[in-house]
Order: C-alpha cells, then sequence, then structure tokens
C-alpha cells in the first residue's frame, strides 16, 4: 500500500541519464501502434507493422494521431525520438511511468504526462496508468502502457465529417484527449462518494469491524488521486495561458474550461477529505458513547446489589449473641428495608438522570 | 449527501465539447422569457413568445434585461447564443448547473455564474440554484433554473421613474442583481446562527442523540456555503477592478461594497467552523465529565461494601472452633468496627476529594 | 453568543444601495456635534445646534475636528454628506455599525472604519462600538455611537499650546485618534491575559465546573478580537505607505509606529491562542489522571477482597461433611492464608507500581 | 507566565507620541558610557562621564561604538537624539524595551532592535532583554537594559590590531554585534534540547507528576523564542539586500551568513514543536495503555472469582432440603467444579489474548 | 535524538567570522586528494600527495574533479581557498558540516551543499553527511567526509570513451553527482516504505508494546529527512533557471529532470506524514476497541453473578423464622428463579447487542 506512493527509481541510481529502462510491467506481447490521419474532407485509419511508416504520415499535411500502446519496446521509442526529434530525457519520462503528471515546452512541441485512474471496485482500491502525450504542429502522439477504451469517444467524433474535429488542428485533438481523461476523474470521484456514502453508514450503525481500517484506505486513496490530479491544474494553465505556440487561440478557452474541471475535482477531494473525517468522529462518538451506555447500566446493577449482599451476609454470621436473628418479625423487615434501598437507589440514580 | 459536493458529469464524459445537455431537474414545463427595458423616460415590461423578438429590444438604445426562467429548451439558448453572438462552452455552463460561481470577461460582454442559496428549515439543509448572467454593454441577460421571488425588489426599483436605476446603465443593474444575491448569503447565516445555538445548548445540555451527526451537517453546510461563495471574492474583485470596459467609474464602488460583504460572509463561516468545533469540545468534555462522574460514585460504594462483604463472610463461616463466634459481645463489636471502616473509608475518600 | 459574529443585513435585503439605515440602538435622544477648531494660536471648542454650522468651520484655515456622537439621525448625517460631498456608499457604511474596519482612500477624502473594544469584566464579554473617520485636507470627522472618554486625551493635548498638535494638520490629529485606539487593545489583552491566568489555575486545580465553556468563551473573544483588529494592519499600512498625499511625510513614521503596534497585537492574540490550547491540555490530561487515579485504587481494594471473600464463603457453605470445619486449627490456618493472599497481593501490585 | 506575552502599555495610552518612559525596572543606579574609538593604527576605550563628551568622538574619523548601559535615565537618551539626530520615536523605541525586533533604515542611521535571551536553568525560564543598535557611518551606539558579557569577545577582537575589525568600518562591528547575539541563540536551544531529552525520559517512564505542565511550560518557551526570533530573519534580510548604503558590499556575505543562521534557527525551533508534540503522544499513550493493563488483569480476577463466589452462597443457603448436603462427596466434587471454571476462564481469557 | 536537529555551534561563539573549525569527528587519519582529469579523448586519474599539485590540473583545458575525502586538516583547505579563490565563509561554511543545504552563486563559482543520507537497518536510523561542491568554470571540488561508494558510478562513466561526460563540460559532471546524491533519496525513502509497513501491521495486531515509540520515531526521521531535502528543490531550482553562466543551455533540462525528482521526494515525505499519522489512528482506536471489547464482557459477567449472589446470601441468613428455608420445593424452585435472572439479562444483553 504503501509503496504505491513511492516512485521505483532504486534500480537506476548510478545508471547515466537518459538510460531508457520501462519500469512498469510488460504486458502485452507485442507495442500497437495505429494512426489516425484527417483533414477536412478525408479520414485514414491504419494499424502500422513498422515505426518508421509514420514519418510518411508526419510530413502529410493533415493531422496525424499516432496511438503507441505498450512500453516494452524500447527500441520503437529511440526511433520514434530519432522520427520526432525528441530530447533523450522525454523518452526516458515516458518509460519511466511513476512520474508525476508534467509539462514540457519545447520550441516545436510539448510534451505532456497524465495518469488515467481507474477504480477496481472488488479491491476498492484507484489503479493509475501512466499517459504520455507529444502535441507537434500537426501531429499527436499518444504513448500508453496498457489497451484501453477511453480514446474510443474521441476516435468516433473524429471519424464523423462534419465534426468540428476535421475542421481543426492537433491542438484541438490534444485538448480532447485531456477533456477525457479529465472528466474520467469525475467517475472516479461518483464511485468515492458511493463508497463514503456507505463508510458513514457503517459509522452510525457501527456495524463493520474494519472501520478504521476502511477509512484509512479511503484517506490514501484521495491522496493518491490528489497526488495524480494536483498538478494537472497547473499543468493545464500552462497551456491556456499562450506560452507556447502550438496552441491557437480557437482552442484556448476549451483548455481554460478544462482548467475549471480541475479545479471542482481538487476542490471535491478537499471537501472529501473533511467529510471523512467527520465521519470518523461521528464513528468514534458512537463506539465511546454506547460503551458508556453498557458500562453505566452494568455498574449501575452491581452498586445495587452489593450494599444488599453485604446486609445478607451480615445476618448469615454464626455469632451466638445475636438477637435479631430471634425476633420473630425480623426476617420480613429486613425485606422490607432491603427493598427500601434498592428503591431508593434507584430513584437517586433516576434523579440524577444517570440512566 | 456526499453527492452535493460533487458535479453531475458522468453522463458526459466523451461526448463533444460544448454540447448542450442540461444535468439539473425539468421542473416547469415551458421556458419563460420576460424581458424589462427602460431608460430614464420609458418603462417596458413584457413576457416574449419567441425568442427571436429579443432582438428588437437588443437593438434599441435604452437598458434591456431579459429574464431566462427554466433551462430545459436547449434550442431557446442556442437561440439567444445566436442573437447575442455567445460562444458555445457559455451554453454549456449555463446549463450545466453543478458550476463553481465564476466569470468570464469578453470584448462585448461578461459571463458570470453566481450560485442562489436557500435554507430548508425543515430538512435543515441549504439548497443551491445556479444564476448565469450575461452582461452586455446595453443589455443583460439573467438565466434561472426556477421562479424566484429574489429579484423582485429590483424589479420595483426600475419600476419608479426616479429611482437611480433609470439613469444608469446596464452594469449597475448587473450590480444590483449580484447585490441581492449577496446579502441573501446573510440571511442564510442568520438561520445557520440560530442553528448554531440550538446546538450548544444541546452540548451543555448533553440532551439531543443526534448530536454527533447534527454537528456533521452543520459543518457539512458550512464546507457548502463556502465553496459556493469563496469563488464569487475574486469574481467581484475582477469586476471592480476594471479589467472590462463594460464597467463604468460610477459602479466601481458599488462592486467594491458588494466585494466588502464577501469576504465578511467568508470571515463569518470562518469564525463558525471555530465556533462549531468549540462546541464539539464542550460536548465531548461535558459527556466524559458525566460518565466520570457516575462511575466514580458507583465505584466507591462498591469499594466501601466489599471489604465490610468478606468481612461478614468470614464469620460466616462453619468452623467448629472460631472462639469469636461464641464471645458474648462480639456481634456488636464487629457491628463497631465495620462502622469504623465504613466511616474511615468515607472521610479517607472525602479527604482526596474523591467526592 | 453567535450572534456577534454575524452582520445584522437581513432588514436590508432588497433596498436601494446607499439606503440609510441604522442598524445599532438608538440610545441617546439627540445627536451631538461638537466642534475643536485649532491652528497655532487660537483653540475654539464649541457644540453645534445646527448642522449647518460646521459649514463655516470647515472653509476657515485651521484644523476643524468635528465630533459626531449618536448615529439616530439620518438627516444629519445627509447634511454633512451635501456639505463635506461624501458618497451616498460612506453614509450607509457610517450607520451600518455591523462593519469591518476598512479604509477608503477619495481624492479629497479617507474614510476610516474602526472598532473601540471594551472589557465588561462582570459579563467576561468584549464589546464593540464603531468609530467612522473622514480626514479632509484640513478637517477631522469622527463618528460615535455613543458618549465615550476615549478621546478625552487627544482634546487635552490639543488644548495645550505648545503641544505638537497645534503646529501640525489634520493629518496628525488622525494619527492621535487611531493610536489611542490602537492602545486601548492592549488594555482589553492584559484584562484576557488576568482571565486566562485565573483559567489556568483552574485546569490546574480542576475546580470549576463551567471550566470548558470558559475556555470556549475565551477562545470566542480572542476570536472576535482578531477579526476586529486583523483589517487594521493593513488598512494602516495603507497609510504610511503614501497612497494619499492626505498623509504628510511628517506623520508618516507614526503611522509606522501604529503599524508596529497592531503587529504586535495580532502576535499576542495568537501567542493567547495557543496557550489557550495548551491550558485545555492540562486540564484535560488533569482529569483524566484523577479519575484513572480513583479507578485504580479503588479497583485495587475491590480486587483484593473479591478473592478473600471467595474462601469465605466456600467455609460458610453447610455441606455435611467438610473435614477442615472439624479441625482445631483451621480457623487460625485459614486466616494467616488469607493475609499471605493479601500481603502477597500488595506486594504484586506495588511492584508493578500500580500504586 | 502569560503577561511575558503582554507588552506594558497601559501605563502609556493617551500620552503623546514619542513620550518618553523606560517600561523595564530600573536596576543600576548610573548610565553607564563607554566608548570604544578605534582605525588601523590606534585603539582607544574610555568611560564618559558626561554625555557630552561622545560628540568629539563621533566627528573624528575613526570607527566610533559608543555602549550605553542602563536606560533609566531619560536624560541621557534626550542628549544623545540631539547630538546624533534621531528621530523622537526611535528614543521612544529604545525605551519601550517590549518591543519586537525590527529594524529602520533612515537616511543617515539605522535603527535596530533585537533581543538577548538567556535561560535560567533553575526557573527553566527564557528570559529576554533588549538591545538597540543605532548603526551610522562610522559609529554604532548599542543600548542595553544591563550589564552583559556578551559583547565582550568582540571587545577583544578589536584589540587585536591584526584583527579584521581595525580595517573595517562600523557596518562590519555592528554585523559582529548581531552575529554575537544570534550564535547566542543556539545557546538557549542546546539548553532546551537537553531539556526536551529529559521530557522525553519522563515520558516514557512516567514519573513526573508535572509532565503535562512542563511540556506547556516548554511549548510556551519554544513560542517565547520564535517571537523574538522570526522577525529577526527579515530584518537581517533587510540588510544584506542592499537597502542602505551604510552597509558595505564586503559585510554584505557575512550578513547573508547571520541569515542563514537566523533560518536555522528558525527550523530547529519548528522541529523542536514537532518533537515535543510527538512527546506528548507517547506520554498520552503510555499512560493510557498502563492504565489498561491495570483495570485488565484487576478486572479479570474479579471476574473469575464472582461466579465462584455465587456458587459458594448457593451451598451456604440454609434450606432444609438440599440434598447435596448430605452427600458425601459432595464437597470434594464442588472443589473439583470450581476449580475446573478457574482453569476454564483462565484459559478462555489467555486464549482470546486478553492478557 | 533532539540533538540530531541542532547545530553544534556552542563553541564558535564568540569567534571570529571565519574561523575555520571541523565540528565532525575526524574519522581518517589524514586527507585523501584524488584528482579525474578528462577531456574527449584523454582520461587521467590520479591521487595527489601535495594540495598544490591541483593547481597544475585547474589551469589545464579539460575538465578537472577535485575529490577531497576528509575535513580535519584546516591547513589544506586553506590552501585550496587560496588556489581557487574562494571566500573564507565558503570555507568555513565547508567545515561547518550541519549546514542546511544551500547554494552560493558568485561570479566565477557555484557553491552547493548538499547531504547525502543513509539509512542503518540496525538501529533504524538516518545518517546524513555533508558534500560541498564547488563548481567552477572547467572544474569540481567535491568535499566529503568520509570515504563513500556513492561516486564510483559516475567514475566509471567517465571511464567511458563514448560515454556523454567525455563531450561536456564541468557543469554535466556537478549534474551527475547531484543527480546520484539525490536517487539516493529515493533509496531512503525504500526502506521507509518498508518499515511503515511493518509499523501498519504492528498497529494492527497490536503486538509490538513500542509501537508509539517506533511511530514517534518514524515521524523524527521524515521531518528529519524534509529538512535535508527541503532546500535542495530551491536550489537546483536556482541552477536550472539560469542566473549563472556557469550552467549550460545543454545542462539545464538535466537539472530540470532533478527538480521533478525533487519534488517527488517532497511529495512522497507529505504523503508517509500522512499514512503514519493513519496508522497511529488505526493503532489508537484497535486498542481502544480491544480494551472496551475486554471491559463489556468481563462486566457482564460480573452483572450477572451480583444479584444471584445476593438471592444465595438471603437464603444463607440464620433467622430462625424463615419460613422457605423449610419448604420442600425451596431449593430447586431458587434455582428455578436464579436459571430464569441468568437466561433473562443474557437475553436482555444480547438485545441490547451488548455483546
Amino acid at each position: 500500500m504503501t509503496k504505491k506512493f513511492l516512485q521505483k527509481r532504486s534500480k537506476k541510481i548510478g545508471l547515466s541519464p537518459g538510460s531508457m529502462i520501462y519500469v512498469g510491467e510488460a504486458k502485452g506481447k507485442e507495442v500497437i501502434l495505429s494512426v489516425v490521419d484527417y483533414n477536412p474532407d478525408e479520414f485514414v485509419t491504419k494499424e502500422l507493422r513498422q515505426v518508421e511508416e509514420v514519418a510518411a504520415f508526419r510530413d502529410s499535411p493533415p493531422v496525424t494521431w499516432l496511438n503507441v500502446i505498450g512500453l516494452q519496446d524500447v527500441k520503437v521509442l529511440e526511433k520514434l525520438g530519432e522520427i520526432f526529434n525528441l530530447h533523450p530525457l522525454i523518452l526516458e519520462d515516458i518509460l519511466n511511468t511513476d512520474q508525476r503528471p508534467k509539462i514540457e515546452i519545447f520550441d516545436d512541441h510539448i510534451f505532456i504526462v497524465l495518469k488515467i485512474l481507474s477504480y477496481d471496485k472488488n479491491s476498492r482500491e484507484i489503479n493509475s496508468e501512466q499517459v504520455s502525450l507529444i502535441l507537434g504542429d500537426n501531429y499527436i502522439i499518444s504513448f500508453l502502457e496498457n489497451q484501453t477504451e477511453l480514446f474510443q469517444p474521441v476516435n468516433e467524433r473524429i471519424k464523423n465529417p462534419k465534426g468540428r474535429h476535421r475542421t481543426h488542428g492537433a491542438d484541438y485533438l490534444a485538448y480532447a484527449l485531456i477533456d477525457i481523461i479529465v472528466d474520467h476523474y469525475f467517475l472516479i470521484l461518483e464511485n468515492l462518494a458511493e463508497e463514503i456514502e456507505l463508510l458513514e453508514e457503517d459509522a452510525i450503525e457501527n456495524t463493520s469491524s474494519d472501520f478504521i481500517r476502511n477509512i484509512q484506505v479511503m484517506k490514501r486513496e484521495l491522496i493518491y488521486i490528489r497526488k495524480s490530479i494536483w498538478p494537472v491544474r497547473e499543468l493545464i494553465a500552462t497551456l491556456f495561458r499562450g506560452d507556447s505556440s502550438l496552441i491557437t487561440d480557437f482552442t484556448k478557452p476549451y483548455f481554460k474550461d478544462v482548467y475549471d474541471h480541475t479545479i471542482q475535482i481538487v476542490d471535491t477531494i478537499e471537501n472529501f477529505r473533511d467529510i471523512i473525517s467527520g465521519i470518523l468522529d461521528i464513528y468514534l462518538t458512537k463506539a465511546s458513547n454506547r460503551m458508556n451506555e453498557i458500562m453505566k447500566v452494568l455498574t449501575i446493577i452491581a452498586t445495587i446489589f452489593i450494599p444488599l449482599t453485604f446486609i445478607a451476609g451480615v445476618y448469615g454470621m454464626n455469632f451466638e449473641f445475636m438477637p435479631e436473628l430471634k425476633w420473630h418479625w425480623a426476617y420480613p423487615t429486613l425485606w422490607m428495608i432491603m427493598l427500601t434501598i434498592f428503591i431508593g437507589m434507584i430513584v437517586f440514580f433516576k434523579r440524577k438522570k444517570w440512566f
């Protein structure tokens, strides 16, 4: 659990910078390279066999979107680095999938690292996958660790010959991809909101034995999400504040819109944290109140009977000269006395509002 | 409860940006479009049947206030977008009623999103409704989800031919609308202040069984209000700091005045949060003190009688050779001894200030 | 208590801005207008019957100090507004005595709102009263809700023909008034310091039954003072940083001096808050330690006697065949055994340092 | 204790600004004025009888250090004010020994207020004394409340004809004095570190009955030191950032060095605060664990014997028809049963890991 | 433990600034001076006998890396200071190994202080060692307290004639050294992550008796690391933001890369702190729940038997006239009654969900 928060760098210590080592697990066997190439009139989609084929698409005027799925083959990246003239540190960052989200602006391209979050309902854990985007003047390269359905709707929208995508450049496509990633965070938050509601019920009913642990797990998930989303805010602000000529004025308000969404997400996470600590307070107070109530009632019972038991003990003594023992009405009288004590204590406790 | 803090975006994921979908509930059947058109000498108020009619008012020199109630009919908005030349993202934001309050300044109009808060005394919940304002050089369009009485006083003041409204432009009208929304927040805070006073009484008297839950609900309401009001401060500052020529120098001090109010509101909310956590402290300490007092008295009673019971038990034994049992004054002597122990312990506990 | 933190605005909602309504309680019957007019050679003090009389003083070259006591008569203010050319929002702010301290700089005058705090030793409450100052190039108008002795020393110093006041302008007089208001805050803090020392004694001796409530009251008083003083810091900084030509270079270091005092006050309040939360910790730990000690001793007594009572109970049984009962030395032997158990347990508990 | 955090200003309310009243206690009888005057070749040290004598030294080219010990004689200060042309507010600040550390830069001199801290091992209290420095182009005046050994090493270094002091100006001397004051803070922190280690031992061994109070005292000492040191950071930054021509480029890196020290001190204080709150946590958990352990063992003993006592009680009843009483093996059988219950409960509790 | 957070300066108070005293422990006997000198074609490595020999390397055009191991010989440093023209305060800082990480930029060299952290698995303590770097236009001097393996990989990479080092200047070498130091911090964090996982297991199983202390030790380690790393962030930012011409444009993106790593480290430390306080919560709640459970079960047993014992006590009394004692079915009837009470209470408690 803790290790999730840690970048796995130990195997890289001492290596030359720009050393390309993929730190994730290689799931697929082969890297899939799919190209979408479009302009207002045409739309081509193709799966490439050789990395080199992409060069042709790059130089053609319409927008080219190269989607690279799988990072296990370092050579593919090196080739792409050559073709698109990428700094070795960028290639290293793409492979090093424990990156914080970040942006780097170069003269002829922008490098963006983001996280796709997904929520596993069974393990109640949030998993993250790194997406790297390289936005050039007429191309986008997206790097994914595994196949995902996430970008499918964008694909559909590009196919539509009357959609806005056809008439706009690569920056608008970049916006569409980032927007869908950020919108996906709302889905995660909706899942968490449900979990939090369940936690609140648990807190009130005091049923779950693992409540405390669940609260802590939830807290960590929130820390983890915030860690993945917080830098995105600044990153998108950099895009629409116009530091790069690659982002057109047309697209800037759209990025501003995504920016507003990230602010809302960060706000919501903060609110969730407040709510969770409130739930913990409810749980602790409920638990303590319940315990107090039990102790109170039980102690009162004990307290009432202890003095009575003492009285009974006194008359159980075997002294030869105990005049009361001989009296005819002693026994019922004693019952009366004990009853009086019993009722008196009950009344006294009631009046003190002890139960 | 938690979902209140969450933007309902899941149904929009993957849609093209600017897709116009109203996320709220469509309560009314038809959209109501009412126009107020005035200059120093004239005052016209009219309910429009067709959106297109508004174009005539827009082009006439006096100030035009178009009030749109109900957002369920997307076509009306699209028409307005055409007539007033609005960016598709603005139209999307108007429909997406989970927005954070925000401002966007364009060359020929300013777009403002605010929240009207209302307090439901029965459910003890704060509800919010989104108001969107578009301020042009001689018009204002206000978008409301439902009919509200809130703007009625402004209407009255415009009717008055000697009122300040008649001689000033659309920016002064915008100020009046924003002022009335912000002033309304004080009303909400007064309601909450009463609730907090009740909570404090509960804390001292320890009566309510749902105290902890009520405290948490109150905390969340405060978080919710702050979330709705905090961005308003910055928003209004943008208005009076003169980033737009649409706000005249005459109106700026008025916006400064509203700004001071929002600061006071935010201050008050912070103070309320401090007070509530103080109340929680009172409750917890009172509860713990009460429990301690009960335990103490009860334990003391038990402690006094247990040794006495032991003594009585000793002389209840059936040994044949127990010389004390035969002594004539043994029984009264033992009573003396037990009484001495009893009083001794009472005195000892008293001296230790244990009760 | 909570309402003290709330601006009473509900009765103003929907009113036109600049509507003049006095939100405080009208205590006196008539507004008192007293004028002090001086230059190096002359000193005139006069109580005005008509507001209009002040115009003559305003136009005379020496410094004029108009002190307005009582805000219940709105007409007086309206007249002053006309004579001194004040913005309607200023007049509204003067009447609205729930203002946060603030400053507003106009071309020909500066408007300052401050709070005079006073500490009521009986109710242990801090009350505040609003002072509004209008500083022109050769006049000051001060607005007070009620008669106060606070400004008396300034009056005396002006009377003195050799004092610094006579040779300096209205800005130095403004400084003197603000200085005396801020110095007064130290007096309040001294009162609170005494209260806090008492609270600390209570915490250690655990005597007061209302300790928790008193701590909370003290906390709120500190919040309330901070709320009244915090904005003053920024306000005075505005004065000496030279945004207005009404403040001469001669007076600026004096305002810097007042500024240093406000910083010290804010610092002290923060320290008091830390100290109070420390006192609360002492109280809670002392209370818990005391309770633990009681429970421990009492439980130990019970624990020792319960096994002994059991043994006595065994030999109180009435079985026919209990050989021990017939033994001659059984009874003293049993006493020995019980004594051994008793001492053994004491020794064991002592060794474990349980008491 | 609390009053230490409070400026004693109440006796000054209403007085004219610049009123010179010494708020400290006048310990010595006479003010001591000692002058050190040096250049690369000469070194003169002299105790002055008359303040006026200093004028001669001021006008001589070499560096002059006037050390004023004792502030009870206001006339001495007034004379110095005349000779060195000091603003009356500076003189007031020198006398008012409750100042926050501060710096004020004038055209021809710099005024610095600092605190010398000293730690009294017996009372475990930190005391502070105010040092005021006035740095002119070729002179320094230092004002101390009482005689101190602190500046002795600087004196020695100046005496050394080959030391760096001789060849550098008054700003280097100012650096040397400030450096020695700041270095002295490390000594205080070393004392506190020892105290904190003792506190930690107390926390683990739970021995001290005044632990909580000691922790609070330590916390306040840290607040007090921070209050005295925090503004020093900013103050020294002002010196080396070159706002004044009185600080030469040669001396600036030295002030930068002192600046680094103040940052380290502030860091260390923050770390001490964290450590102390950790120690408090250890104490509270240890205390609670110990209490729990006691309660647990004792309750277990009671719980085991209560059912056994009940059984013994049953066979102590005097019914005529209790067949068991007549059985020959009843008594040893009962012992067996009771032993079984006893061992059974022990095993059960052990298995549940209750002790 | 506490002293680790304190700079050992007390022995330096009163000394002249720039006084060179090594505050660490002199472990080795002699200072080791090793030189690595390289250009694209050549590679020389040599251990120097005399400090003076380094002058020759300094003036030769290729890059020179002088590694100084051991700081006990002050004369070596003084010589280096002369040869490389270093400010006396730099030499003082190199010796004073309790420095905060810092950077100082001079015209012809940059002075950098960093910390190498190492984790001792036995004592579970983090130790730090100071590294000082001086980066000139074609040389680097690194100062280490003790021999370390850390820089070995850099050495290897320089040896490789085709490596990037050979073709780049001293700034790239500086980057390589800093990069390896910062990467080493990840290793420390991995060690801590393992410790934290163990702590979490302890918290859940409640096994370790020193849990609280271990948590505190971990907290302090994190404070200590943060203290050592936090200033590094700012330091590296200074390097790549181009304040000095000694850092070439080629190297800047590499420093930016290191900067990203320091941000990740600081983030991770913050996350660890959150996780640890969550673990503490788990521990405390688990401990309290366990205690509550014990108390509850035991109290219930006691409560059930106390009334039963009272009943048995009643019929153990020796009154002559107790009619029940004579009844034939009294004894079994009483058993029935007692059983009913027993079962009744069990059912009652079960229904209340008390166990």
